[in-house]
């Protein structure tokens, strides 16, 4: 559909065309759980998208990616795009659109050139579980986008196994949490609207150990690091309150008032990233990357 | 000003008045260079502006805030304000201001009741490394106020002596990054308008070793991390490459393309951050954080 030199015929260029609110009914909440469908925007999310997609139908999976609208300016300066696209197994058509039909498709003032409409990619825990995860991290009742988002890509840094939202937590698929993810959301099983105790029961039965992050937790997670690389290398170590090298679950709570007492009652310990300066605390996006970061790092080490 | 029961006569009502006009003038750079002074919002904030305000006048230095602006439900919900505003020493006065008020004099939609007007806090760059730092943040070409205010606030929290900002990056006292170092801008010194290779050359020849986070570094930090542990266990380990208990300046660089080529040269090392999932990198906050912990917990377990 698109041609060297010239622009394509078919070009949508009308921002109002019954098709271009259709996509854009997928910037609200009300909208995306209709069709179980959400906006991916931008090279670099399309790109993880399609890269998604086409690994999904090869393993006789269903599409991740049902359309993919872009501009040809887009489209000529990331040629990947469109061979992505257009291979014979993935099966998608381009549509070319101008800038204002992008625009009015996502809530973003400058859209990046290229939208793609994605089905909704989350599993049920069960399967999450049945992988035998190492290192998974929950968000309970977390309220900001830009947030979730970190933490999702934050996880996937740290090779997590899955990312588990609670059912008062923002949506991931909201266009600003898509976005934050920068591709993330299509790296690793994300698990949406459980229930802290279903998910905290069935991690405990299957092995994994629960940890809550918590300001005032009474472990301190350097102590912990330090008792894991000190196993690492053979040292007689007193005795060690949780080892970070077992499977693990990470609980992160609200980014005003952290995890609910409950919730953090719900864990095996509370640990604390220490704070060695006058700060009262790191904010939720840096404080769990530490965490899963000093998990990741222990597993490694040891496996 | 404020008494029991009902509202003070001298209330500030009206959000055009000359007074209320002139404190908005420091939500623009212009109005806030012109003065030398910057607004502080929120209770967390102007709690640790006040704090800093009065250590300081008792160590004989100028005032860190120069005027308090809050409603009565605020001062009445944070009593300790108040309290901090209203001793001997600190010789303030705070002005009771309407809703509206406070809204007309800051860029926040629901301002949270108080806003102090602040003089600059930064130091020059002698006075930092006189004071034989062990850690030290640089961001240098970072556009993000939210950034800037998050890596200040995980400075803070790793214990670090300083950060010190590149001319080029975002304005520290812009309303948005003050809000997002949640009172860290008060907790420790700060260089502003800095040029990248005179901090590298001057913390050199203070015996400063120099990092630059770099995704794409030679070095992985928890390599170092782990020969760190191995030397405080007393393990023969190779050859490390770098100690990261030494005295340390990180470069961190702008949030979409990094550190420049000639600023990563600057650097003695370049250091990544390790990345064992599918995501390209961390953003700059979360891979800010994780460098920063790094050398606090090397520096603490060897001192």
């Amino acid at each position: 559909m698109i041609e060297s030199g010239r622009p394509p015929v078919e070009a949508m260029t009308n921002p109002r065309a019954d098709r271009v609110r259709d996509v854009a009914k997928l910037v609200g909440r009300s909208g995306r759980l209709k069709r179980r469908q959400f906006l991916a925007e931008g090279p670099q999310s399309v790109r993880e998208a399609l890269k998604a997609h086409s690994e999904c139908l090869a393993a006789g999976g269903s599409p991740v990616v049902e359309a993919l609208y872009a501009t040809v300016e887009c489209l000529k300066r990331y040629p990947e795009l469109l061979e992505a696209a257009s291979t014979p197994g993935t099966r998608l058509q381009v549509r070319i659109a101008s800038e204002m039909v992008l625009s009015a498709m996502t809530d973003t003032v400058t859209p990046q050139g290229v939208v793609a409409v994605c089905n909704f990619v989350d599993v049920p825990l069960d399967a999450v579980l049945a992988s035998k995860p190492k290192l998974i991290a929950m968000l309970c009742q977390v309220r900001d986008p830009g947030n979730a988002g970190t933490v999702l890509r934050a996880a996937d840094a740290a090779g997590a196994d899955a990312v588990i939202f609670s059912h008062s937590s923002v949506d991931i698929y909201n266009p600003k949490a898509v976005r934050a993810t920068a591709g993330s959301l299509f790296h690793l099983p994300v698990v949406l609207g459980a229930d802290v105790a279903e998910v905290v029961a069935a991690a405990k039965a299957a092995g994994v150990g629960v940890l809550a992050a918590d300001g005032y937790g009474h472990l301190n997670l350097d102590l912990l690091q330090d008792e894991s690389a000190a196993r690492a290398f053979d040292q007689q170590i007193p005795d060690s309150s949780y080892a970070l090298e077992d499977p693990t679950l990470w609980l992160f709570g609200n980014e005003a008032q952290g995890l609910a007492g409950e919730e953090k009652a719900l864990a095996d310990h509370r640990v604390a990233v220490p704070v060695y300066g006058e700060a009262e605390s790191l904010n939720l996006g840096t404080a769990a990357t530490v965490c899963l970061y000093a998990s990741a790092r222990a597993q490694r080490r040891a496996g």
